[in-house]
């Protein structure tokens, strides 16, 4: 199956999601370690488009996500910023690019490894807690417990 | 905004549904109307790419759907012979395409005139009783009660 960029974009417009979390992580310096997922989940009747996907962004994995939903999940950095790349290039039409911008921005933030850091803690958090499926709530108690509420 | 029929195919792949249904009509002949629909729903943050879909295929309206969502609707016949045409010349890539290609049928009958008898009733139903939405005990109930469990 031969995916164009147009058709990516469609797709993504309506079943794509851009997801930021935050997981406590004791060991290290900051104590939070940043997760940024890109992610489109299907039945699994559809299971050939979504490893078109994986083709069509050289990156990523198929997985059971629950009962018979299938996902695809790109989590690697470096794929991270080849699927921004992309999404630059083509724009979403949907207000999903709104959360794009900020799903961007976030994976500039760890590419230049500033999230490692508590400022770039905080920065990543301010970006990613406006986005449409945000545990608001969650990143605010990150922030209090980083000694800002 | 502007939409390019890849896209398009790509979000109806997404969104998108085609649905036909069986309304108890006691006034007709055979006493069932065929209702054919092809609706995309979507968050009304996103009334503009429905407005623009309505623009795409010439015709349609934008309505409530449930609670925040809209839904971008076609029951038009005239209409739908378009949206057929289109997904015909772009053709879908999940397996919505399956249920397409018995929507199209489903088109064909009802543009034919054939929905209005007994027998064109009976063949609309047997396409559109195994399309994935499908009410298949309702499509049963039907058949049965025009002679034939």
């Amino acid at each position: 199956m031969e995916l164009s960029p147009e058709w990516v974009v469609g797709f993504v417009d309506g079943e794509g999601c851009f997801l930021v979390s935050i997981v406590e992580q004791p060991e290290d310096k900051v104590q939070y370690k940043v997760l940024a997922e890109f992610a489109v989940v299907q039945h699994r009747r559809d299971v050939q488009v979504l490893q078109a996907l994986k083709r069509f962004f050289k990156g990523g994995v198929v997985r059971v996500n629950h009962d018979d939903r299938l996902c695809f999940r790109v989590r690697k950095l470096e794929t991270l910023v080849q699927v921004c790349s992309f999404f630059q290039r083509y724009p979403l039409k949907t207000k999903k690019q709104v959360d794009f911008v900020k799903f961007r921005k976030v994976i500039a933030v760890m590419d230049s490894g500033e999230h490692l850091t508590i400022d770039g803690l905080r920065k990543v958090i301010g970006l990613a807690k406006s986005m449409i499926h945000a545990d608001a709530s969650r990143f605010q108690n990150v922030l209090a417990s980083l000694g800002e509420g």
